[in-house]
């Protein structure tokens, strides 16, 4: 299969392309706002159509990337909240509605959520919302999609490799390795289930 | 109570004015863009602030208004969706962000989101996007308020007397009524709990 990953040099990102290249049977498209074989910004319409047009017909997207804006909802203003649903879920979101009609018929589509939806932590309004909006789209975008093409969601908790930049947010939590997150962006492509959060660590 | 009902002249709205009236121990403060005791575009900073100014401190603030963008997912657009979730997600969230600051102490938000998250509809992505968002904002803001402050939402599967205009995209879907739906509200605004979503008829 020929896939697409946007966010491939993230977290996330590094070990969904190092799982998806193991076994080398799939042709893996590395992608990042400043690294990669492209380039895209996923804020824009146009960036991510230029991109796939660049690439071409494909099988499977998926994206690690989007932030989410932590702040104390008593200071959060709509702004910042604006901003951070824009970086994470409608970013998430373009990418699902431009990549489709550059998807082979039962192609599919794997956006990235987040535990802070299920286990809401401080400062965690914003996550949680981005979180769920994505979790919600997928779950109705599948039962929308035709020509065989499938979307699903993963929600990893916070990764073991991102404990430094994460843990003081999840005080107690249990992290995943990324190595256990990427299976199951691999069993959302290689799978034939769609609308799926497929929840790791959590 | 002091409550503001946001939407009081919509076809939720006007129910939970009426439930919340009934008795007479409340101060019901009726909103819409163009009805009302006052008037406000949800879709806007400085008009909802403006609104708060003019009221002064409050118990309880009710939003039941917002609107979904339904459309194909082939053929939505990255602006429409955008669009929908400004109507209905960031509109609600804009007012719980700035409202907020206009609660006494132990007061309470309610926001409104809908049965097409937990039961996809066709043309339904967007709908479940911003019903989603809106309940995980809930779910998270719920733990991070202080000062006793309470937020929840109302879904509502489709109202009786809004089958005229929803009854095409939902199939096959019992309606519930108005009064059922508005006991909901008072539910929230007159219980203890928080970062609940109160499903009704579904
Ligand atoms: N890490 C965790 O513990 C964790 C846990 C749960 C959920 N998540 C979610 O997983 C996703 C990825 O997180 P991460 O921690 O792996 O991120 P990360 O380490 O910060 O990496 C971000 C990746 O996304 C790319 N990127 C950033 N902004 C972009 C844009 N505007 N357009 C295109 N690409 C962009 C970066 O590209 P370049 O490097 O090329 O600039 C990089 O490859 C996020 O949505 C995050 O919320 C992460
Ligand atoms: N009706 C249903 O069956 C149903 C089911 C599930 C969920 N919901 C949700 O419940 C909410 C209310 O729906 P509804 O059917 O009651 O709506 P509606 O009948 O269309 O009424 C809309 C109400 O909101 C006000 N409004 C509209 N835009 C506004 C804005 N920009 N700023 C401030 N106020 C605005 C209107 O004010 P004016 O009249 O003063 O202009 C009116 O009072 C929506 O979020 C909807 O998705 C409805």
């Amino acid at each position: 299969m020929k896939i697409v990953v946007i966010g491939a040099s993230g977290d996330v990102g590094r070990f969904v392309v190092e799982e998806l290249a193991r076994d080398g049977k799939h042709d893996i498209i590395r992608v990042g706002r400043t690294q990669g074989d492209y380039q895209v910004d996923i804020a824009s319409d146009e960036s991510v159509d230029a991109l796939f047009k660049k690439i071409g017909r494909i099988d499977a997207i998926i994206v690690a990337a989007g932030n989410v804006i932590l702040a104390p909802i008593a200071e959060m203003t709509t702004a910042n909240f604006h901003k951070g649903l824009q970086d994470k879920l409608l970013s998430q979101v373009r990418v699902a509605l431009v990549g489709q009609h550059y998807l082979n018929d039962r192609g599919s589509i794997t956006l990235t959520s987040g535990i802070a939806v299920d286990e809401p932590i401080a400062q965690g309004s914003n996550a949680a919302t981005s979180n769920a909006g994505i979790e919600g789209f997928v779950r109705a975008a599948a039962c929308d999609f035709s020509r065989g093409i499938r979307i699903n969601a993963v929600s990893p908790t916070m990764l073991t490799e991102s404990m430094d930049r994460f843990g003081p947010f999840f005080p107690g939590n249990e992290s995943v390795s990324g190595a256990r997150v990427a299976m199951a962006y691999r069993r959302s492509v290689e799978g034939v289930l769609t609308g799926r959060v497929y929840r790791v660590g959590h």
